[in-house]
């Protein structure tokens, strides 16, 4: 275990909506906040990595089995702690494995299992590095892994909170074209600015899935909503190359996903689904996207409100 | 071109629709069958690797544009011709790059690009090879792609024309373990005998969905029907280890596939789709997978009607 003292969050409707137990039910007392930065003010006999004074974040995930529930566990033996079946710890609202119930971030101070804290890199500031915790990684992971990077082409659906990650992330990791969607003209300059090569508006540009067929590699949809209005999924998988991926990273709660399983088998696409970033994929970004996240961190960041103490 | 007296000629309910018409308008004069085996009795001077007197099998797709239609085509140029977006030409009722139109397997002769006339090896028969030419290769694309072999579970969705051969390569691709499903008990015996390892009646087992739960890496799903009682996508979507894949090659006629988001993102899994095989996917399960079907070639199928002659 950990402590470390909140100085930190970020703030996402996830938040909000716990806290209102209008996710699930919400096992009071509960004390929400998922991206949290902190200075570690004490550390267990069996921590090792991390010392007292250290600046360290926890994302949404504060515990997985890691080999302590029927012994060996595939997903926690190789860094895919997000995936583990076996024990998966919410960082507020959950339980541990010794029955304890898990407390977020908004408390003046936090206590986790030291794998779940990484270290955060001198480079980055606190507020930069709170939102990547959550938002940042959860579009970072699918980005990795579906290969985007030189030669690639890729598509981010939503230019909010997780989606101006997306922008910057894909150029950092070297891909060849980024277009940005959304559904207004109105993010239009922003998207431009965080790197896109291009932006749709796709309820005000004309056959823009005709004009884009066929075009990228990877599309990564941050949309919480699946009205085709929102999300005009086949529209979407038009624009995809053939083996292309679209990754789902928003969970909708408006209804199920629809399409004709003749819109992937005609290109052979993969529609696929991504949750949050393990450790390892919470570090990595905050290492090889330094400089697009300290770009941005100079400028004033209008896609996520990061509390300050 | 090649040209080839078929002798040997899968039939597919494929088939029997375009006949009459059923799938999309069908440009008549049109000459089905797209599974052909037969004698070489002719090469165009440009043929490279093929001869007067070899026995060789042309499958669904008889052209692309290798290179022909607007240049450089990147799936032309590395064998993965089923996808290429500038021109695809079917075995029958299908135009070639001339404008002429294609014909198919029940026939005299039959002329094809010699590319996609793929030599078969002598050790298998033609009414062996055959059904290979669609329905194996539609089945042994995803198999090879996503990873089958040793270390990998496998569920085959459908014991059928194509289903029993999704057994038979998942097996000879060295695959640990192959669960095949179907909605009644009739078909156990049979599944048991192409090499699954357990065989589940989705329909008549209790609880098949929480007792597999968790248990595979790859399902290929085989059906071409939707509806949640032939095909419940939810209790299969189940039955994947995390970051497994769920890869529909059938192309369901009774309407679009609908499923939570959730059901993928919860353990970042892959809904995909997948049509017929490349020349190269025809020729490699021949080699490759060539006991398991010597094996069946001895038996007699059920599962696949051969044309003799």
């Amino acid at each position: 275990m950990s402590e470390s003292t909140p100085k930190f969050e970020g703030w996402m409707g996830l938040d909000r909506e716990s806290a209102r137990g209008q996710m699930r039910p919400t096992p009071y007392p509960c004390c929400v906040g998922h991206e949290i930065v902190g200075i570690v003010v004490r550390v267990g006999t069996q921590v090792k990595g991390l010392e007292i004074g250290d600046r360290v974040g926890v994302g949404p995930q504060s515990d997985s089995c890691r080999g302590r529930v029927d012994g060996h566990c595939v997903q926690c033996s190789t860094g895919n702690e997000k995936y583990c079946t076996k024990l998966w710890t919410g960082t507020y609202a959950g339980r541990y494995l010794d029955g304890s119930m898990s407390y977020g971030g908004y408390a003046l101070h936090n206590r986790v299992p030291s794998h779940f804290a990484v270290k955060i890199p001198e480079a980055l500031s606190s507020a930069a590095a709170a939102p990547m915790l959550c938002a940042g990684a959860t579009v970072y992971a699918p980005l990795k892994q579906y290969g985007c990077g030189p030669g690639k082409k890729i598509g981010i659906i939503g230019v909010g909170g997780l989606g101006h990650f997306g922008i910057l992330f894909a150029k950092a990791l070297g891909a060849d074209w980024v277009s940005a969607f959304s559904r207004k003209a109105a993010k239009r300059d922003d998207a431009l600015k965080l790197g896109a090569d291009t932006y749709v508006a796709t309820s005000e540009d004309k056959d823009w899935a005709i004009q884009h067929a066929g075009s990228l590699d990877i599309i990564v949809s941050t949309i919480s909503t699946v009205s085709s209005n929102t999300l005009p999924i086949t529209d979407y998988l038009k624009l995809l190359k053939p083996y292309g991926a679209f990754i789902q990273v928003g969970n909708p709660e408006d209804g199920p996903f629809t399409f004709p399983a003749g819109a992937l088998i005609g290109s052979g696409l993969k529609f696929c689904g991504s949750k949050i970033g393990n450790p390892g994929e919470i570090l990595r970004p905050m290492k090889e996207a330094n400089q697009a996240i300290l770009d941005m961190d100079q400028g004033k960041s209008r896609y996520r409100y990061v509390l300050m103490d």
